[in-house]
């Protein structure tokens, strides 16, 4: 029955002080914080698309994912996470063993971020599993880190490394919360993205938002290991330089900062104030798309890779 | 193309001065009023469940309908509907042109009640239609309507009428927003709820919650012409009263009042200040349950009725 599974949604959602309305009525109601801005993110995963359900892919990951993509965003925002609330659709058979195990995986990855879960819908229906999770996160006035907001000369920043999310952490997703709000509080930041569809698509989209393009410094892309073994496997014609570019689903930041900002940035990076490795991998020209630097100095174009959603007309 | 759809959208939601940073970016910033707290609700609809597409229900009317239910919850809240971010699952054939309508129809309803689309996420697959609205709204502390507050000798009131929905309304729905709004101002309500399920299941539901009983007035029930329509159709084995109290989808509210703040509410309806009808219906009693009185002055059980959602184990 939907409504017992509800109310044990509703005796498993920890209590938090921000909530002076929780779970359980017609909508959750929210302290916010003092002097910040709300922010707010939706993302919706669908079974078969997102995620195919399975040994390697339990319900409490997708549980775990369709949270961390969502902060992820947050987190590309500079902002801090507050609540959730969670919509999902399940499968009449079998749904509430499901939605128990997508709970357990979401409110753990919640606890770890301290985000108060709010409230949600429990649907059931003979289709596919649906997953959307819309966060509340908060910032100061005029300090969130928009999209559009690079500068000619800037430096390009990437937290981590990029490619080959496919053998794994496209599920075990880490949210950069914590080391966004490290560098929020220390440094400048004057654009953000966070890597969803691809480095270099995300990237273009950022230019393309600013009204700037960026000359990529191939030789320092940080590659993930996963890229490495990916383009080791039998069948893979791609490079691991090419998976860092165009594989997606790394959940890293893109950041771009004044030059002198990036220094410091990179300087404080890997110590205990600012635990997360960043790396300067291109600058932000008065130019449109991206480019890398050939050996002659010229700039040559680089198409951008990435995962492209498909909609037909 | 998907992206295009996304590009399309982000031209056509209005702007907002209540929005710092606007849809299109990883998330969107809010400024929240001052001095009131969040409120937030999710509402998730998935074709063939809670609609079927066609002529009586082209994609306007689920776009209207999915913003219109969730600004229900903000209503039964006693809340002011703020902004709202939507996430769709779009059928990859067609799903552009679906995409446009749905947002049309949503779009003419956020005007009328004033609400700023945020943003939202847009995908497509192989799968039916599945559009979830997060709607956030504000309230003063300490005044959002509970549906726990209900007090023994607090009379229950209803806005509207009930019964028939399936004829239409369902679909129309009329979400009582500026009524809650107007009644908030002048007049104390001790707990609310919006009927979505059944007019005798959702008082049931806020019974429970309160840790009360309610004797309901069957003869003051207020029935929708619907109701008698739907009462005369051939096959249809149920009274009028019954319809209106298990039909569902009537997205009237549920009040419960001190007697003699019931007493000026009622006077007060159909007012230029207040317009809406509201009626007494019944009394909140120290029991468990609902019931009615017989003749002889003594209570009878009344068993709520509405839409139960199916979810095996």
């Amino acid at each position: 029955m939907e409504r017992e599974f509800v109310e044990w949604l509703v005796r498993h959602v920890p209590s938090d002080p921000r909530l002076e309305v929780p779970a359980g009525d017609d909508a959750a109601v929210l302290r916010p914080p003092a002097s910040r801005r709300t922010v707010v993110t939706v993302d919706m995963l669908m079974e078969g698309t997102d995620f195919v359900l399975g040994p390697d892919c339990p319900p409490e990951a997708v549980g775990h994912k369709a949270l961390a993509v969502s902060l992820s965003d947050l987190a590309a925002m500079g902002a801090r996470p507050e609540a959730v609330v969670v919509a999902v659709a399940l499968p009449s058979r079998g749904g509430e063993s499901l939605g128990r195990r997508i709970h357990t995986g979401l409110a753990a990855l919640a606890a770890r971020h301290d985000v108060a879960i709010a409230g949600g819908d429990t649907n059931a229906w003979d289709g596919p599993l649906v997953v959307s999770v819309t966060a509340i996160g908060s910032v100061p006035p005029g300090r969130a880190w928009r999209r559009d907001g690079a500068r000619v000369g800037d430096r390009l920043l990437v937290t981590g490394a990029c490619g080959g999310s496919l053998l794994g952490r496209h599920l075990a997703v880490a949210p950069r919360c914590r080391e966004a709000a490290g560098i929020a509080e220390r440094f400048q930041v004057h654009a953000a993205i966070d890597v969803s569809d691809g480095l270099s698509l995300d990237i273009a989209r950022m230019m393309a938002a600013s009204g700037t393009g960026a000359v990529l410094d191939l030789g320092a892309i940080p590659i993930h290991p996963d890229a490495v073994t990916m383009s080791r496997q039998a069948g893979d014609s791609r490079s691991p330089l090419e998976h860092a570019l165009g594989d997606g689903e790394d959940f890293e930041l893109v950041l771009a900062m004044a030059p002198e900002v990036a220094a410091a940035a990179v300087a404080a990076s890997g110590t205990e104030a600012l635990d997360v490795p960043l790396t300067i991998i291109g600058d932000v020209i008065e130019a449109s798309g991206l480019f890398v630097r050939e050996h002659d100095g010229a700039l040559a174009p680089l198409v951008p890779r990435g995962f492209l959603h498909a909609l037909d007309g």
